[in-house]
Formats: structure tokens, C-alpha cells, sequence
């Protein structure tokens, strides 16, 4: 079957031939979403070329096994070696709250999120969803940042900086907390940003045996 | 093979005559694994009962359903009330990481374990999970703490603690990033104590628009 053949939908686009690009691409779409609301185990080709209004053969034709569909659909949308140097540009005083800013941004497009909804909810039981994450968390722009502020333990701070954001990203969108569900980027940035800003900036302290003693 | 199971081969106990109590325990101890390995969506009544070495019927008797099973597996093996107090008697420096070293070290238990990881992994694609997350991060030890600690923004300092504390365990425990999965409790302390006071107990500022001006 050619991908025009596969086509359903193709009333919506009727002053342009569809090609193989567009069809690929709403595929994609359709795997993002499929994936954000049900994550990687619960997600089927089934669902996916339903959505997209294609036939799943063409899925698998375009993008083989659902889990390489899945890596294909988790390709993050921001270019990391564009974005630090700007972060890296305004005063360090600020830049933690520029990064959660720039995060909390990103995450509330509305064609950004169930990207990385279905990578955050299939990480949590799929082992493939949780080595990007972990690559995502150890190697991403946390340790762009961190390499770039040039402090000791770039790896440490770059990963405990993930770990407050993904954190804030779960109760925020997945878990939907209050307040933090319905905080502004800006309020959420004064007071997650220290927190970050610490983490890749600021002082590490050595551990302090008897303050950290154990509660019994 | 849980070590339920194992009791039922080797006859560990046979001085004494397993009772209703017994059971129920193990059916719980058995459930808790399987959430806490396959998730709310991928664990089974069937493999619950095979790792309880009990019949699939005897698990519907004593629990129900499987959301009634998940529920009662989940309740917190930590008694709120017991622990705020000892973790505020300290100075009131050291407070985070004495509550950090304490999360850690619970979570560390291997009795535990299974138990949170099964909630963690759950929360992220089950309404109910999600709803017991939410109760545990918006109602739980830290907003207990914060409410002790009697400032302003109570809830908010505490779902703020929760987004830190969850996402270390996240990283620590289901995804695994180095080099936080394998630091001490006293290393963690002392890195992440410090996030936890502020939240709970410094200056959340006010939002200053400038520097969390937008990276466009």
C-alpha cells in the first residue's frame, strides 16, 4: 500500500498533495498522544494509526516495532545546544529561574506535552522509556549547563537538578497537585529556580555527619 | 519466589497454625511486590495469589477487587503522626536533612521498597495511584511539617518538599541515574537537605518578572 493509499483524512489538506512527510508526521503526532495518555505499555499501532487515520501496516511500514515508534516519538523538540548558551547569556544571578521558566514553558505547549507525558509515564515501567530518561536526565541540557558553569561535580548537579524538575513536571501535569497545577511559569520559577540554581551553581556542602544523624 | 511462598515449602512456621491473619499479611506482602514490579496495570489477582501461594478466590474474599487490593497494599508503612514530631525536636537547622536522611532510608528498607515503587510506578498511568500520590504529597508528613512550622503558604511549602522528595526517589529508585542511586543517605542529606529546609522553612520569594523574564 502507498502512503497516499494509506490515507483517510485527507479531506483536511486539500490544496496540497499529501506526501510521505505529512503522513509521517501526523503519525508521530498520533504516537505522542497515544503514548502521553496511556504510556508505552498501555499505547497500541491499533490506536496510533486510528488516530493518525492511517492503516497500521503504514505504521509499521514507516517506523517498524512499537517501541521504535516510540524512540521516533520521543525525539525532544527543543535543540539543547540552542537553548543553553541562551540561559547561559542574562546574569548568573537568575539563571535557575530562567531554566524552571523555560521548562515550565516548554512543557504547556499544547503539542509539546504528551511527548513528554509519554516519556515520563512509561518510564516509570518500561525499561526503554527509562533509559531516556536517565540519558535524559545524566546526559541532556542539565549537564550541558552544568559542564558549561564549569563548577566540581557537574554530573551530581546536573542530576539532582533533574530530579527537581522532573519532579515538579509530575505533580504539576501527571499527578496535577495543587497548587503547583495551576501556578504560572513565573511563580513557579521564583520559587523552584533557587532551588535549581543552587544545585548547578552554588555550594555543595560536604556531608555533616551528626546534623544528617539518623531519626529513630 | 516471595518469601511468603518460600514459608509454604519449608514449613518455617509449623509450630503454629497459619491463621486468617497470616494470610491476609501475605496476600499484602505478595501484592506489594507485584505492584511494585509490574505496576497497578500490568500486576494480576492471578500473580498476586501464585506469589502468596494462595488461590486467585481467597484474594477476591479477603480483599475484592484489584483497585481494593491496591488500596490496602499501599497504605504507608511510616506512622505520620509518630515521626513529625522526633524530626522537628532537632534544631531547626539540619531539619531538611534529617527529613531527606529519613525518606532515604525508609525507601532503602527492602520491605518498603516494593511498596512505594509500586505507588510511584502506578501513579503515572492510574487515576487511583495518581489520587493516592496526590493525598501523599498534598496531605501527607510534609504538610504536616510545614503546618508545624507555621508559615505562610503552608500547602505550598509542602507540595513543594513532595515534587524534591519524589523526584529524588524516582531518580534513585526506578530510574536509576548515577550518581544518585548509589550515594549514602547521609550524601543525599546533605545535597538535597537543604532544597527541603528552604521549602519548608526559609523565604519563598515573591515573583520578581525581570529575571524570570522568558528565553525566547
Amino acid at each position: 500500500m502507498s502512503a497516499a493509499a494509506g490515507e483517510r483524512r485527507t479531506g483536511r489538506r486539500t490544496g496540497r498533495r499529501p506526501g510521505a512527510e505529512d503522513t509521517r508526521a501526523r503519525i508521530l503526532l498520533a504516537a505522542r498522544e497515544a503514548f502521553g495518555e496511556r504510556g508505552y505499555e498501555g499505547a497500541t499501532i491499533r490506536d496510533v494509526a486510528a488516530r493518525a487515520g492511517v492503516d497500521a501496516a503504514l505504521v509499521h511500514h514507516y517506523f517498524g516495532t512499537k517501541q521504535q515508534l516510540f524512540i521516533a516519538a520521543s525525539e525532544f523538540p527543543v535543540d539543547v545546544a540552542e537553548v543553553v548558551p541562551r540561559l547561559l547569556a542574562g546574569p548568573r544571578e537568575g539563571l535557575g529561574e530562567r531554566f524552571v521558566r523555560f521548562v515550565v514553558e516548554v512543557w504547556d505547549r499544547p503539542e509539546v506535552r504528551p511527548l513528554l507525558m509519554g516519556i515520563v509515564r512509561s518510564a516509570s515501567t518500561d525499561p526503554v522509556a527509562a533509559g531516556m530518561m536517565r540519558r535524559l536526565l545524566a546526559e541532556g541540557p542539565f549537564l550541558a549547563l552544568a559542564r558549561a558553569i564549569d563548577l566540581p561535580d557537574a554530573q551530581l548537579r546536573a542530576t539532582l537538578a533533574g530530579t527537581q524538575l522532573m519532579g515538579l513536571v509530575m505533580a504539576r501535569y501527571v499527578i496535577e497537585v495543587p497548587p503547583l497545577a495551576t501556578m504560572t511559569p513565573a511563580e513557579l520559577a521564583t520559587t523552584v529556580g533557587p532551588t535549581i540554581e543552587r544545585y548547578l551553581a552554588g555550594d555543595l556542602p560536604c556531608p555533616r555527619p551528626a546534623s544528617a544523624a539518623p531519626v529513630r
